[in-house]
């Protein structure tokens, strides 16, 4: 079968011909029918050798958002049809340490010790023909819903509504969330904050596209983001200080901005892959402003993420590239010219 | 083997030898080390024949919470390994629920339609020399804790500790609770609120021996379950009504004094399994008085109940059988007159 | 001045000419703007003698839904200044308890043995030209809202918030909430409903005419108020258990309609001023199925309230009448036809 | 009448004779009973001129934790009566914003903007024979609590309850937290984790003294606050990860300290008064975990604050300084030699 894989630390990831997997006691295969492609993937493509090799064995295929029709259950593998059309959960854990009780397997306290990876961050993932899982428990249910249209959700969609459900109690009536960056979750976290809070929703983005498909999808406003987004921001609302912000970028820029705009009780959401530094304390901050980096999601919030995309209260804006097209997919999220997410279909 | 089992209905329960069961995919088999007697299996077996047929074939090995050593596992069971010591999770669920996903079993969504029974209430379950599990997820690690001492925390300790945590948000300083019934459930749920909670602790009982047991574990209070309960309270604390009631008993008389010692905003939380009605709306009940009868408990709950009994904040009474005189624990049981919970042993 | 009063009970109010009251040491005198008309007037004086006379004094000036604008400041009151326009908060506490502390004044610990009372139920209200206030932190301001059109929101939109906020950790994605009676406070409930969770919204009704406000301001499905209602909804939405169920009736058969509509962990939150009785414990109630009576609403909840009115997320449907035809507002809130809440002017 | 005064910047405070202060509308007087002296007395006392000019006029009666009798009513004000013994609410609001409205006038959005401060931090405050005290909802009932015993309560009681509560849903059984400084707020700190939590509780400080201390309040271990903490707690515990760790020192290393013992979705609570950075984001910190910095406390949380003292799950170690000798107090607070709180007595 083909396989989108990264097979040298440094170049570009290849499509080869690779054995078809059997599915062992317990697991399940896929035939894939949508992958999404992410700006972790390329981070961890960045990595130097040295950091590289720590945990990822190569070549790997790609992938991490993924979706199939279940195509051959291993022995024991229990609770889902061949034929069945699902979507993975990708953080998987170990399935029996406190955390993943709760279905939290996200912040598994034993997956780094087991050597338990994401599907396309560690082993073989969804950027081939065929993929498989190690548990039925981590295929949900796409019945009707459409898989290229959908696939993104596992992450693009997981991921914010995981970092905006934190923060829900705070965004009641009259408060404010920015988000920072309107790309492939940022665009999601933006509907998702229209429909699950009654808060002014901001968009800042350093792409006149984003901003505008910020709009479209449902901020109330639209701001280039650089350091006068602030006054923007208070010229809008009558205040420089918002509730929420969550930090699609995670860049030294935007967490300054962000770190800016904190007011008292609020809480910044770093959910980008950049790690600053920010001011603590209660001089170097508005009082009891929170600054959290959540991961993922966790399984049942994927399962409410597809229930919310099934009741239309969400839509991930997808742009579709065929396997064989598949460094392309990348080389468009590399240079920021994608609009919403891309999807690569086999 | 030997098992306990209920045999005809209406009959009492009988030890017979049994086959030896055999783990199929993705079982385990436990050496049965510890077994608790409840009220639920009393309950169970004094239903009439037409409500017992519903669900629960005859011969049925009895006994819902269990303990044992891991003894085989079945084609393609992982992440529990022959020799461990364990206690049983109960209330079984599909395992794919958004319920099941967070570890709410308890409150599976499709388990009556799929027929899903826990061991000893439906299918075979712990009052025997092995007993069969059908998920090693249903297996959380004893460790070094005593089975027969703690075996009984899987339902006398799970149950009240899912019930107050539902109330632990009323819970606060200068709150105050009252437990109906000092048995084997309510003995460890005066524990769980001292533990717990900064609330004055009052338990209500009919036996003289219960409520002296209700001061051993750290009730602050004792008084007998009679209307005359609501003066002793408000002689007691100063007022009649009370934060929060956990009834273990349920009948008419206890559910009616557990009605009238609400206060505002208070929570009788229904344990028993009594039935009656209760006063609802502003003008039978006071403002925001909810009434609930939760369920057993959750998995990770179940592991927060050992994390407690681990760390020594809670201890079970309990007065252990021989497997050949369990049908003398129900009986014990049904008299009133065991101090805490019985326990059966092999 | 002019005031709608409740003169000898069992007869119908009048409009009569009293004296212009003039405000204490902390009070506040408002010229009236607007003052909604409610059921729980009529049931008031509904009540005979023996139970009218126990609490309030006649003759007094109905209204506990009032606007006005800042007319005079008693001594040492402040915080509000002459010509503001503002709405009342109603249910009135001691303002020092820790109920009151947290803005609870609703469930204030120790107004009924201080004879606090909201104006309008007790003491007199805003169907008049001038009320008086007795504390400046009832008052919250208006600025450019019009009072006619948001009066109503100080009970029947505050009313049904709270109610509902009390249940929103339950309607996540994938939730059904069922609204039975979709009169003044019920059209709200209905709207916020949808603004503040992704719940599918069904209204219940017995008339035509409600029914069809309900769908305008959003309900997903709106059905006659009948037994047969269960089937109905099991059709839409595939099962007849829901998540929430909001009775702003509270007569017999929709408290037994709502009790049946009940699901796992389901809340039935009785609202109206029927009171009945309902199944409770495991044995008559769907498991942790929880029934509970809110009552009004708390000082900063009303604040969220008026910026959800604000920000356009919720309107009322309202009718208005001068204050010399305040009864026939009474006699149309009787009759049922009304159209949302009627609003009485000066 | 004798109150202890800071003077002019930089130099140390006095104990002067000033006019008795009378109570204007709506205020109250205070016949003072006992104040506390706080490290954030001295903070501001260091402060140089130009930042200390902003927002306190000179000369100043220090002290912010007060308890008196009330001596005197301003016209206007209720709820209290000439000889209650109360204890001050220190960090006072507009009394009428949102968040004051729930009794969150520690976060209150207009203090700044009205020049609202603290007594004691901006205005004359308890360290005197009298004080005056804007509004009675600023008092709390003492009852039968001692004044001197209890008066640190107000900062030192109420501030690590704030920061405290604000973590309560993570520390569940299993867990562990930690407290950097066992002084004043400290070694509350540690009784308040005992009582509310069943965590397991770490204390780290400089001195042997503390370190004692923090043993007998009832924290399972006690670690000198070095880099080797890390490495004892993780021998104590069998990680070096906790759930939460309240810093009541926030230097630069204790910061650092803190920060190394992050665990995934752990809370480091920034309460002292030093402000370094931290890392944050997904790289620089474990999964989720958050830091922030609250500050003080609501006027509900100080009632169950005394709700808890009342009922004996908490007290203050206090040494007692006559108001002529309270110099001294700061002089040994400034030392690090007091064991637990300083109380001046007038």
């Amino acid at each position: 079968m083909k396989a989108l894989q990264y097979v040298k630390v440094g170049a570009p990831p290849e499509v080869r011909e690779v054995p078809l997997p059997e599915p062992g006691p317990g697991q399940v295969r896929l035939r894939v029918t949508a992958a999404g492609a992410c700006h972790s993937d390329s981070f961890v493509m960045s990595l130097p050798e040295e950091q590289y090799r720590a945990g990822y064995p190569l070549p790997m295929t790609l992938g991490h958002e993924g979706a199939g029709i279940v195509d051959k259950l291993g022995e024991g593998a229990t609770g889902v049809e061949v034929g069945d059309s699902v979507a993975v959960y990708g953080p998987w854990g170990c399935g029996r340490c406190i955390q993943c009780a709760q279905g939290k397997e996200n912040y598994c306290e034993r997956a780094a010790e087991l050597g338990i990876t994401p599907p396309g961050l560690g082993h073989d993932g969804s950027m081939a023909e065929y993929m498989v899982v190690d548990d039925p428990r981590f295929l949900v249910p796409l019945g009707d819903l459409d898989p290229a249209g959908n696939v993104a959700l596992t992450d693009a969609g997981l991921t914010p509504y995981h970092a905006i459900k934190g923060s829900l109690g705070k965004l009641g009536p009259g408060s404010t969330a920015v988000v920072i960056g309107a790309g492939g979750l940022g665009h999601v976290a933006i509907q998702l904050l229209r429909t699950l809070t009654t808060a002014t929703v901001i968009a800042l983005d350093v792409s006149d596209d984003k901003l505008e498909l910020a709009k479209e999808v449902g901020a109330h406003f639209a701001f280039p983001s650089t350091p006068e987004a602030k006054d923007r921001i208070a010229e809008a609302i009558g205040t420089p200080s918002v509730t929420a912000i969550f930090d699609f970028v995670a860049a030294e820029p935007t967490l300054e901005l962000g770190s800016a705009l904190r007011g008292t009780e609020s809480d910044l959401v770093v959910v980008g892959v950049g790690g600053g530094q920010v001011g603590a304390g209660i001089l170097a901050a508005p009082y009891d402003a929170t600054v959290r980096a959540p991961y993922w999601g966790s399984r049942p919030e994927l399962m409410e993420v597809f229930a919310l995309a099934r009741s239309g209260h969400i839509r991930v804006e997808t742009e579709t590239f065929h396997l064989n097209d598949a460094a392309e997919a990348y080389h468009r999220l590399h240079e920021g010219t994608l609009r919403g997410r891309a999807v690569v279909t086999p």
